[in-house]
């Protein structure tokens, strides 16, 4: 990653430290997310039958992939669903791209293909199930009867209804074929090993990609329930599917043949940057893998923190790194003509504002998938000169934030950090270093 | 505390045992910043000749009234200004109230008693500078020449302008005659022992109440320069009055008879809850003295913090007591009609909401002062049943932090706290603990 990122100019040694540590820390995180890196040590024994892999995410290709690289010899079969764009090469399991967030006939296709690779096995046989993050849009069936139209007639009226995200997982499970554990109920009898990455806070397996495998306590009769607490306008063969309620999701108990194993979460990440900072003599302390809100707030709050260290000594002395995950979000004001920039690039623009200048202090915030918003850089890196810098360029840091045009702030003060895509995804890191 | 709080019906042993903590925590963050607590033991030797107590802040009677107690015997003279309703009584030092935060004729006259206090004094003499918060608007004499209403128009044109604090004291200075280091040199050569509470973000001495007592590296051409810089306009008497540039404040080093003694800070009380906490058996980590932002920002990055010691051990393992310091804001959109409650109870309803419902986690949130916003609590106490109790009396808490009503929400499920006005102040306090 040295190299590719921006650089500053004439470095002072200090500076050239700290962007070392920033820069070890974020490939330690990345790394520690990377399939081809993590996921070999989570293969089983391979089994006495077949080995059908497959998979839904926006690291399923990879995954697959790394799959291929551990197991040379091995004749694999299957097939996983990436989004568009989110394909690698593979010799033995097949790849299909498809949208996302919105599902497309590729959705359908993709679903259709790994229900029917698990068709048939036995119980020597093992399926090996690659999920991340997208999944859930990625491998769409509706139940028989219902189309693709009315998921996303319901899944509108689910998000417009100010449903909680678990009550939108129960209807929507109740109107699939493959989610809910449906997925590892039709391979049956053959073992179900899910190796899986998380993006999603508290990673819960039943949430990540909207669990395929995973089994669901969830019943028919709650996802009624749910429609008529938030009087949701439902299509008439939805209406028809759940007050029929055939075909339950398998519950807790039922799939003993499933087990499921998370390769890949923000903490894990975390903990790997941390590693990374305490070999460069930086002992971190990581406040959460999901910290979430306005980037602009959370800016304000940590340089709080980061300030509280230099001044105090606490949470910890310095030299320190505050270690935190999750995704924050760039509200726009209504009417706003928005400029470039990720919700990273926000965060640290907003973080050198509140810290004005303060001796000691760097950072770097960064979309573990590579790509922070819509932009090409990962994310950037600040130092206690970046509003000087700016400054002297004639920039003012301010109007940059108010316009949310932060990719070009940093853009033009070479402060980018670019990784390009990871096709991996734990959240985004943010690492504020005190010296 | 206890007893004078809100009930919460039967209480379990948890929650019994959580409030106890959390009201401990309270008491001995005030307990650290009560002049009658802490003032005695910072009192010097008695000098050999007279004792004069000047002073001015939202705390300076009760700093006084610390001072007669501490030293009963001694023929103690002078005179302190406090706001409003924040004298208490004294025996041998005067107290004067005058407005606050906008001065008054009673500023004026404040100040010019306590200059004429330390006016022919010998070097055997003490000066006894008692300093707190609101000492800036409370101890007002513009400097010869210049009005109440110049210094006025100039505050409001600076307030108007996007100058930052610094540069604004800077200004403030020059226009005085008792501020940035001259109530210290007019005592000359009397020793001046200052003893000052803290409720400024990083403690600076030359901010809090404007440093009467303490040098001031600033010039009056860099007055000059920020009045430019901001095209401020200027009463034409305030105009000539930084031309002439006249009675320069006292630069560093020229006060070698003032010294200068932080007895009270949000860091001091904050170190002080930790102590309470670890009492009772649980460790506390103290996130920072001067977390700023909107309360229900603040309060969505500290659900963040407080999830992840519960689910992951990190930054600390639970039993865990998140502590910090600091003042949020609460900012009203336009047009609403707010209800009643100040940024404490408003952090915690924000929290509550974050939280929904996670077991083992109860907050307390107060203002040190005794007075969250306008209304007669310190601030309040959250637990995991918050919403649900709320909810079973059919109270929408969304609903009420639409409506910033988070005092009335508290109201009515007996969540408030209640201390009564401490006459002291260090800010907010907010604990958070994860059991």
């Amino acid at each position: 990653m040295p190299g590719q990122n921006g650089t500053w100019g004439e470095k002072t040694a200090g500076e050239k430290a700290a962007r070392d540590v920033l820069d070890a820390v974020l490939r330690r995180a990345i790394a520690a997310a990377d399939p081809r890196e993590i996921l070999p040590r989570h293969l089983p024994p391979l089994p006495k039958g077949r080995v059908v892999v497959v998979g839904c995410g926006k690291s399923a290709a990879l995954m697959a992939a790394a799959v291929e690289e551990a197991w040379p010899e091995v004749p694999l079969e299957g097939v996983v669903v990436t989004r568009y764009g989110h394909a690698v090469p593979t010799r033995r399991i097949r790849v299909i791209e498809a949208a996302h967030p919105v599902p497309d006939e590729n959705s359908l296709r993709g679903a259709r293909e790994v229900l029917a690779a698990v068709q048939g096995l036995g119980p020597d046989d093992l399926v090996l199930a690659l999920i991340s993050g997208g999944g859930s849009a990625l491998l769409t069936l509706p139940a028989p009867g219902l189309t693709l139209e009315d998921k996303r007639a319901v899944n509108a009226a689910l998000l417009a209804s100010g449903a909680t995200i678990h009550e939108m997982n129960v209807v929507r499970k109740h109107l699939s074929a493959i989610k809910g554990g449906r997925l590892a109920a039709a391979a049956a009898p053959a073992r179900v090993i899910t190796l899986a990455i998380s993006d999603v806070p508290g990673d819960d397996p039943a949430i990540i990609a909207s669990g395929p495998t995973v089994p669901d306590p969830s019943t028919f009769a709650e996802a009624r329930a749910i429609i008529a607490c938030y009087r949701l306008e439902m299509p008439e063969a939805v209406r028809r599917h759940l007050e029929r309620g055939e075909g339950e999701t398998p519950k807790p108990g039922s799939l003993p043949h499933a087990s499921f194993t998370l390769i890949a979460t923000p903490m894990m990440a975390l903990r790997a940057a941390r590693e990374a900072a305490q070999a460069h003599g930086v002992p971190a302390l990581i406040l959460g893998d999901a910290l979430e809100g306005e980037s602009q707030a959370l800016a304000l709050a940590l340089a709080g923190i980061a300030r509280s260290v230099r001044r105090h000594g606490e949470p910890a002395p310095a030299p320190c790194l505050l270690l935190s995950g999750g995704e924050t979000t760039v509200t726009l004001r209504g009417g706003e003509k928005p400029g470039r920039g990720g919700r990273n690039t926000e965060f640290l623009l907003a973080l050198a504002l509140a810290l004005e200048g303060e001796p000691g202090i760097w950072a770097l915030a960064a979309d573990t998938d590579g790509i922070d918003g819509t932009e090409d850089a990962a994310g950037a890196i600040i130092g206690p000169d970046t509003l000087a810098r700016a400054r002297a360029q004639g920039l003012d840091p301010r109007r940059f934030l108010e316009r949310h045009d932060s990719y070009s702030f940093f853009e033009a003060l070479s402060g980018l950090v670019r990784t390009g895509p990871t096709l991996t995804n734990v959240n985004d890191i943010r690492a504020i270093l005190i010296t």
